[in-house]
């Protein structure tokens, strides 16, 4: 059989326990090792669930030398620490989004992945999304010619707590770092300056908790090209995730997914169905495809798919970003 | 100017209200001379609305020499007889369909026709709908190769009245004709042989009527091709008129017309708009076409888009359909 | 019969040209008078072709007591001053987009056709596409809540020639004028605000001329929502001209027009038609809609569905982001 | 940790290898526990990859008394005898379709089933697809009222090798199968009559072998209803699987599964992904969802989705269609 990647996964929350699970049913060339997490009562679920050892210390999984590599799956002011140290014991990482929010701290990682040659991926899982993977891909090969307008719309299907959005960093680290990503993945360039205003609309709260809830944020690329963002905490009707990339010799877009392609006709209306609700039901497949890739590219030592610094640019827009949409909408240049 | 067909519309019901407004209004190298009823208020008014002559007896415009041509909107037993006495008077004739029930009385018009040397086009007016038209381009330039399979789904919104029910003729030559002619207009062939089976489950009177509200009929086509038309007498959604072709080297399908192209989302689902309630708002471009076409035929002498014979064979067709239904869906040739 | 408006179209360009003839085929109530161009071979062939008198002089259709109402389809520059002496000769207006470029040149006409008290209409035919009407009223009924985010795509299928981009008064007041339009229709606010970015990337000479060819608008409107406009001189597909309005309850999209709604299946794809081409096409119906509107509100003295103001607001909000891309995309006041 | 299902798969073929590989990687129930296969090789090659033992004969399955349940994926001739041995062996069953082409001994499994007790479930797939599932709840949901109209399309991308044709039973009962099984599970009514018209276009050779490749099944439900089929055995667009039910509330359509839900828009043309090419792509997800059914049938011990009748009733369904097609299309009772 197969040599596997034995892999830790560090953090049992939502998003590991997804990777977990996923690694386990769906990456059939990972072997999960192990799992940690602070609050050990959630280590020693998903642990005994999943019939591996458990911890609450991730140190021993980083000395642990059976392991190769590890899911980095805690929470985001943990990413860059754990990185360095994981990169420091030689383990190939793959760390959730945001690796900080900081930009000399993900220097710093990218620094340590440097040196440490370990493979580094970021979970911008969109990426392997079927319909972006293809806009991508055709807008590549050259199928749309040079690229002018890029266009992405990201909507959430409900705000989140406002204990989290208080902590989340804001909508542009928060939220819109997926549509960053997505942006230079599908421009295939980098984002040299942007503007952004946003708005208080879907709950007061949030505003007074210094954050916005709705955002169009424009961009400008390097290769010339413009982009345009559009945020929403909220669209009551499920999950909005399009985009559409416009160029000198045509243009792709992406439609939602939904859970069948089934038409209903009635005295009342056709009715289609509503986009997929959220992520998770979204994004599934997507998530297997990043494992997959991760581990793909461990085994067989090349590239991953979204390197450290796919995780570092990101960042810089929505620093950009931020500041921008604080003062009103000025044009903001990407610190380079 | 230009020279304009002078013509006379024979019936002032619903179809031939329509014909002369369309004339007025939308045809403009047609010339709106008489009108004529035989309940003659309903002449009177149509008459006065347009600022045209009227009359209670056709035949004053089959006499009137300045008058080019005559539209047969009246009561179908009538249609053949009219055509008959308008060809003997050198009138250009456009009929309703059907033109009649009997077959020898459609083919002493085509004899009475071919005599007088006028041009003669019957009112199928799907054929200049703008979908079926394109469907039939593709098919007949050989964009999908050889025919193999040949769909028709026709729906009416609401069973008509059982009165109309009665005197119609039965589902096959009442309703069903615009299809049986569509599928020749599609297929670019004859129909050799069909079977028919029928059932009534929209409208129980209508069974004890004799009739049928619900068929299905499938049918051989000289080329080898097959093909299948489901009716139902109630589509509670709308006018559902829906037409497929399958081939050797692809597919062509045309969907329904609604009233815009707008999609709507909210928390309940995604909801696209209905089709156009009925044929005098999915037809209304065609009817307006197939108007021109008659008239431009007349003025350039060209042969007109629906002949004649085109009136005889969907007849045909539905004397054997009707004869298969009756007899439990055995197979029918097509008289020849 | 019913009382008809008696219309001076003044102007026998291609605008002209399509507004006079609609008068004459499309709008049953309209009378078309006169055509007058001061090129008079251009009123003499219109005039001809549509059997009305025709003349060089505007000012002949002015003086003509026995017309009700003028169509000012004129150069640009014209609108304004003959707007005003249309007013003073108590003549009801249908003027062509823009009045002007100039707000001063505006407010004029404003002031004189309330002091005359005729009917003003501005020739925002997008309003009346059936599309863009239905997400209007949606949006008006409260089908999607409060509305957060108004997106409009507008792009042409080519580029217009570089003698006619050197007069345009640049792509914001050309074209984007009717986008502005567009917003202010759909989102029921005024714009407070804008900011945008333009590139050249379609034709360097474009950009020579001191113009963009591509553009992303961010507005922000007195209701507290946001809005995004993406413009290009040529989208090769065709004339693509799409809008979307997201709020609190919902979403609504409209989408092109195309041809016919069929789809093409073979072994090298499954194809679709190409959005209708250019405006004369795609918005066809549109102008006989407005035509209709405006002869309506003339003869039952009602509002006109798209007033003076709405002919001055777009060239505020035109001028604004002009000022912004100039300043390389600086946030703009909407001058009040 | 849970009880798991112990399964010995029998036959080693491509649809063995399917339900082996999803057995072991996407049924977490399941615990794989031999393979065999006449021909020991194909065994050997499939128990190696997989890490489960392996043997050319069956009875060691069967007489092994830790494995609960088998899916007998060996040739068609052999169904029938395997589940009878199986059924003694108290094995529970998963069986490929069609059991038998034989009624007497499809009845014979049967009653050797309910003797012994065991489970048995069939192999039609597409009951589990998320579209035809979703049509199905519909329906029974009463969603579209009483059913009127049952449409399938199902066609093939490419017709099977000759060699595959000639012992294949001919095209209903070894394709439309599927359908009669679908229009079951659409219906929720038994079908009673149905007439078959079938011809050779697409390869001559098939029909010099005696069997069709293009064919329009019509068919009469118990519950009144009307259906038609249509099949072909090439669509040159790849494998086109949709479904319809029309009923007095309303009609519900499936349409096929693609790649993605992008749209391409060029100066071409505007393109949309083709449906997934053949059955493994399209019907994966629908496997995996059988493959658990049967699991949890077996483990909670409750009915399994598609019993042993649903797999009787589809053959005599076929039985009737091809004497039909075979007497050139007269209606034919389907055996009670």
């Amino acid at each position: 059989m197969d040599r596997k990647l034995r892999i830790g996964v560090i953090g049992a929350g939502r998003i590991g326990k997804l990777h977990a699970n996923n690694l386990v049913n769906r990456v059939p060339k990972a072997e999960l090792a192990a799992i940690s997490d602070v609050y050990e009562p959630a280590a020693k679920a998903l642990g005994e669930q999943l019939g591996v050892k458990y911890t609450a210390d991730y140190h021993e999984i980083l000395n642990d030398p059976s392991i190769d590599a590890v899911f980095i799956c805690s929470s985001t002011d943990t990413h860059s620490p754990i990185s360095i140290e994981a990169a420091k014991a030689g383990k190939h990482i793959f760390c959730e989004k945001p690796i900080d929010h900081d930009l000399d701290k993900i220097k710093a990682v990218l620094d340590e992945v440097k040196k440490a040659g370990v493979k580094y991926q970021v979970g911008f899982n969109r990426r392997f999304d079927r319909n972006f993977k293809h806009v991508h891909e055709v807008v590549k090969a050259g199928g749309i010619g040079d690229v002018h307008i890029v266009k992405v719309t990201s909507r959430d299907p409900e705000a989140p707590p406002l204990s989290y959005v208080k902590v989340s960093g804001g909508i542009f680290v928060d939220m819109t770092i997926h549509d960053f990503d997505m942006v230079r993945y599908l421009s295939g360039s980098e984002v040299e300056e942007v503007s952004a205003v946003g708005a208080c609309l879907v709950n007061p709260e949030i505003g007074e908790a210094g954050d916005v809830d709705t955002c169009i944020i424009t961009l400008k690329f390097a290769n010339g090209a413009l982009g345009v963002i559009d945020n929403s905490r909220q669209a009551v009707y499920g999950y909005d995730q399009r985009v559409e990339v416009f160029g000198s010799k045509g243009c792709i877009t992406a439609d939602n997914e939904t859970p069948n392609n089934t038409t209903y006709y009635t005295a009342e209306g056709v009715t289609k169905e509503k986009p997929l609700w959220f992520f998770l039901e979204r994004y599934n497949d997507a998530f297997i495809a990043e494992e997959n890739a991760f581990v793909d590219a461990c085994l067989n030592d090349t590239e991953t798919a979204v390197g450290a610094f796919d995780g570092l640019q990101p960042v810089r827009i929505a620093i950009a970003a931020k500041e921008s949409c604080e003062k009103g909408g000025i044009p903001v240049k990407v610190q380079g």
